[in-house]
């Protein structure tokens, strides 16, 4: 019986996976489960057994998905061989009598083509739809190692090119009901306007995927606990998150390194008890980090990084916050923010409200959160700028020089968040705060 | 001859897999070594090679294992494709006229079923047993994705629901003698007294695994060096710990989420220059952490967070220790404990003994500990409770608004341990030292 | 057309795996890329499709490389099953007469033994080499789960065991050309001069690897953004570095444990907005961390462990430091050094120069740098030593009674370095600043 828990996508009889790999795998789920026992057989005589689940192997190759995938049993993988990402927006935004001079237009791995008709709700352009009620919640589905390519964007009305709008209504995995032990790793999502969504999960585990071009990128939905969003390449379009969670409590993100361009890097709602830790942060706006409504977390030992697009097709985008809005936003309380670094370079002529101060860390309501050595680093540099996504980027990444010093308030304490103690963050010029409500010990003042 | 290095535990011709696993794998274990060439004749012509060892695949199933798996070969991957977690903790809390109506009873995935009678021996009980002397030590051997399910807990005479014990006499894996460079990944470990024991471990790596609802989940014992335990989803029973290492060096702890109920998240016992650091760790008692007889090792960036348990099955257990003990113990010398996150949420009418103060970080014993920027956030809550596992936990991680602050003492530093520096974790009156025999500066008071 | 994308070399009717793995990976890329599109025909039609890539399967087994791979495709992965990790090294140093006795004496799983002649370019010896200009960048290549074996050192001249020299002109892969989103994970590298390069790296993920006994192990040249090395147990040769990068911005380094010998355990030259975060790092000789023109880089959270080689066939080599160099080094401005742990264990008979007092964190050059809150413990031991490696190391690590406290420098800063902030990371003796230009608060002193 076990080697019939083991499928590939293009051995299958029925259905052809390169032109339908929707109707196919729907197909093997459904026989997969007509092989099942019924549960109230399993609880009786002395097997203990019953309902292993299967793999699902896509082999590499392109398999386009015209029927969204519908899967309601636990313990089912799906596995490729290969995440295949290479930039489309790179692509794209390359004039096309470069295009034959390419090796290759499109990713590639176990790539699967999303082509869904619009809905009316979001969920209809999901590829991967996983839906049970009752109990238990399901459990243990895996999606691993492959890469799931949402083809195009559509223009969004404002003129943008079309490919550089990241919306398209179409999702890469959305799971609508409470679940347990879920695994995501290894996968490529690529031009999805929401790549991964999960509501209400338990012990999730969302580790060491490659999650870019896309709207939003990890999407916590409902509520939850106990996850872990580990050792991802991440990075958001300008409308989106590159990790959203709302109602968490427990979650872990850490060691993730989060490319800029997303509205936010982190944006956590009602979150509790959670950890923000050593992750790698870059963003081209103000609002990289916002915890809202959310208490007693950990926001530690990240890297910061704030710059400019340097990339001129994205020229005219930004999410929309002014420089005073801060780079770090806390509204709740007893949250922990230790031993952070933070880069502000920006250029001073690019600076919005004209004249603002930039701010790092803005503490706007709540009480009793305690921000200790964190270290602010801000420079006002000429905004350099390129044709070349990649050459951009690195370029900007790489210059230090020229720069010079650029004043910031590097903590703002909120009259409407109070209690608060406020460490070795700044000096008594770089910091804004009430010491009739909030405990403040500066930063020593460097000799100039 | 390379292909022979593949084997299916469903093809191979000698026993039956489902029947009895591990006399499949014992067989295919002999089979590699009948084929392997004897050391001597590796080390004389010009081959440099003889036993790269070999892979053996479990397809998502059900497998029974009534003969215990003895490795004594190096390089042998073990690999399914599903670690193939449910709760089977929650499922047997349930009243069994539910039973019918779930979805399924029991883990999947490829999952090996612990059939083994119990014996004198504690390795008796153990599914996959590793044990060879001599040299070299035994290298590479890999556990990969698949699930050791020990399927029952038994009466340990105390009243409580059998299945709520932790108790059966069986373990995942045990690992009776010196190795070099194992790996345990993607693993799920569930319903073992004991999952994961390693003895006398070099550069071991735990990495991703799924191992909950065990009376133990992982022991390092005897002494090692150089390991790494990280990203994984952990949580052990009341009698045991989610980790557990002793006479270790250069252990590296991190990136873990573990969930609640273990006697310990982490214990270590003769460690040194280690790091625990940047985990999300959540538990019921104090002792959450402890270090005994352990110096020279990192505590960092950790989310602390200690509540009670709120599922009625378990209201009547805990681990013993009163709220005055401490949730991170300190009884060794020069470690360090550094920017820690600590959410303490009690309800002051479980407090133990009645009346008394909570502690957080307690220095026992020893010498030149160093304690800096350390935030704890401590409440008074009414003790929520529910039948229902999941509700019950997410409602009381996510609750923050209607408690009180409770009155704690962040640090205590008991007389034998002297030589300590205390910074910024806590105010004058939260922390509890001899500043004639201890450095302390106080966190500024906030105003009130 | 899928499942043509699966190769097995034991399978490929040209060649000869096992005598030259490198001709039958050749001739299976060669067939790859016969059977892909031209570009020119997949921009025209409605198939969005085209050149996907392909899975190579590298079985358990022995497989000898006397012809370079080639890789110039896109969304390629060679993947294995075993890192087959085993200590040569230690072998090596064994008595010849003990050998016969041995279980094992080479490496093992999927083991690819790398035989190919010097050349006069340091890419002659690479038994991987990527390489493809053009656009785009080729992506996506992934090397999972095999060993590559240098299989012996030679001579240097010096009258060090040949096998001792980590000097053989073998690399592992050497990825010649820019690059995006490539993966290493799960790779065993033994006994290569190079185990792993990677020039002009985006978005590369290093991660889960066993990188150990070569000269140097992870080397990222040229220049690069956002890329991660996460969570690998590595160790480099005393001539080389465990990890080195060059003109990198948005590195991210965590979750590493990096063994000792190394010339350095992690070397930045001109790198930018990176992060060394959460680590175990330990290391034989002064310069274990070093920022060389290197600036707004965050150091946070790793635990840092000097001492001295225990091992007696590796007593006469070092890196050529000096004590009072510093452990962590940092040539450039405005960057973090937060909540470090530092055990510097030596012998004061063994000091350089005789008499110095040892540097634990040193500032040479630049300005802005911020360093907290981190613990530095010194320790004097006699050096102890044994003929067995892995017996000395662990008596090494654990022994922590006997030493006695050892004077050092805790943070030097240079003339050359100015208004830096140091905080709590020393007291008034143990940091040597110049407080006119630099600001300073000592951690208080602790009653003697």
């Amino acid at each position: 019986m076990s080697t019939a828990n083991h499928y590939d996508v293009t051995q299958w009889p029925y259905g052809n996976a390169a032109e339908d790999i929707g109707e196919v795998l729907n197909s093997i789920i459904a026989d997969i489960k007509s092989r099942q026992k019924a549960t109230d057989e399993m609880s009786t005589g002395e097997h203990d057994g019953g309902k292993p689940g299967a793999v699902i192997y896509i082999p590499p190759g392109d398999y386009r998905l015209r029927t969204q995938v519908l899967i309601d049993i636990s313990f089912l993988r799906i596995e490729g061989a290969g995440h295949g990402f290479t930039s489309s927006s790179i692509r794209f935004n390359l004039p096309e009598d470069q295009w034959p001079d390419l090796h290759e237009l499109w990713p590639g791995g176990s790539r699967i083509l999303v082509d869904l008709p619009p809905g009316d709700e979001e969920t209809a352009g999901a590829a991967f739809y996983v839906a049970r009620s009752g109990n238990p919640r399901i459990s243990s589905v895996e999606f691993m190692n492959f890469c799931i390519d949402g083809l195009h964007f559509t223009s969004d009305g404002s003129g943008l090119h079309p490919e550089n709008t990241y919306i398209n209504g179409k999702s890469g995995i959305y799971v609508a009901d409470a679940n347990d032990s879920f695994r995501v790793n290894g996968m490529g999502f690529i031009y999805l306007e929401h790549a991964l969504t999960v509501k209400n999960a338990d012990a999730l585990s969302i580790h060491d995927n490659f999650i870019a071009e896309c709207g939003s990128c990890i999407e916590l939905r409902g509520w939850g606990q106990a996850s872990k969003i580990t050792d991802n390449l991440i990075g958001a379009g300008f409308k989106g998150h590159s990790i959203y969670a709302e109602h968490h409590g427990g979650l872990l993100i850490t060691a993730n390194n989060i490319f800029p361009r997303g509205a936010s890097s982190v944006r956590l709602n009602g979150v509790t008890r959670s950890s923000i830790t050593n992750n790698r942060l870059h963003s081209f706006y103000p609002g990289m980090v916002v915890l809202e409504a959310s208490s007693e977390n950990l926001v530690g030992s990240n890297h910061f990084l704030r710059d400019q697009e340097p990339w001129s097709p994205f020229f005219s985008v930004d999410n929309g916050l002014d420089d005073d809005f801060g780079l770090l936003i806390v509204s709740g309380s007893d949250n922990s923010v230790i031993g952070n670094h933070f880069s502000a370079i920006v250029d001073t002529d690019r600076i919005r409200p004209e004249g603002a101060t930039p701010v790092i860390i803005s503490l706007k309501t709540g009480e009793g959160n305690y921000v200790a050595t964190n270290h602010v680093v801000s420079m006002d540099v000429r905004g350099n700028s390129s044709s070349s996504a990649y050459a951009a980027q690195v370029d900007a990444l790489l210059s230090t020089d020229a720069a010079e010093h650029l004043p910031v308030t590097t903590v703002k304490v909120d009259p409407e968040s109070k209690r608060n103690t406020i460490l070795d963050s700044g000096t008594e010029r770089q910091v804004r705060v009430d010491v009739a409500t909030n405990a403040f010990r500066a930063s020593p003042t460097v000799p100039s």
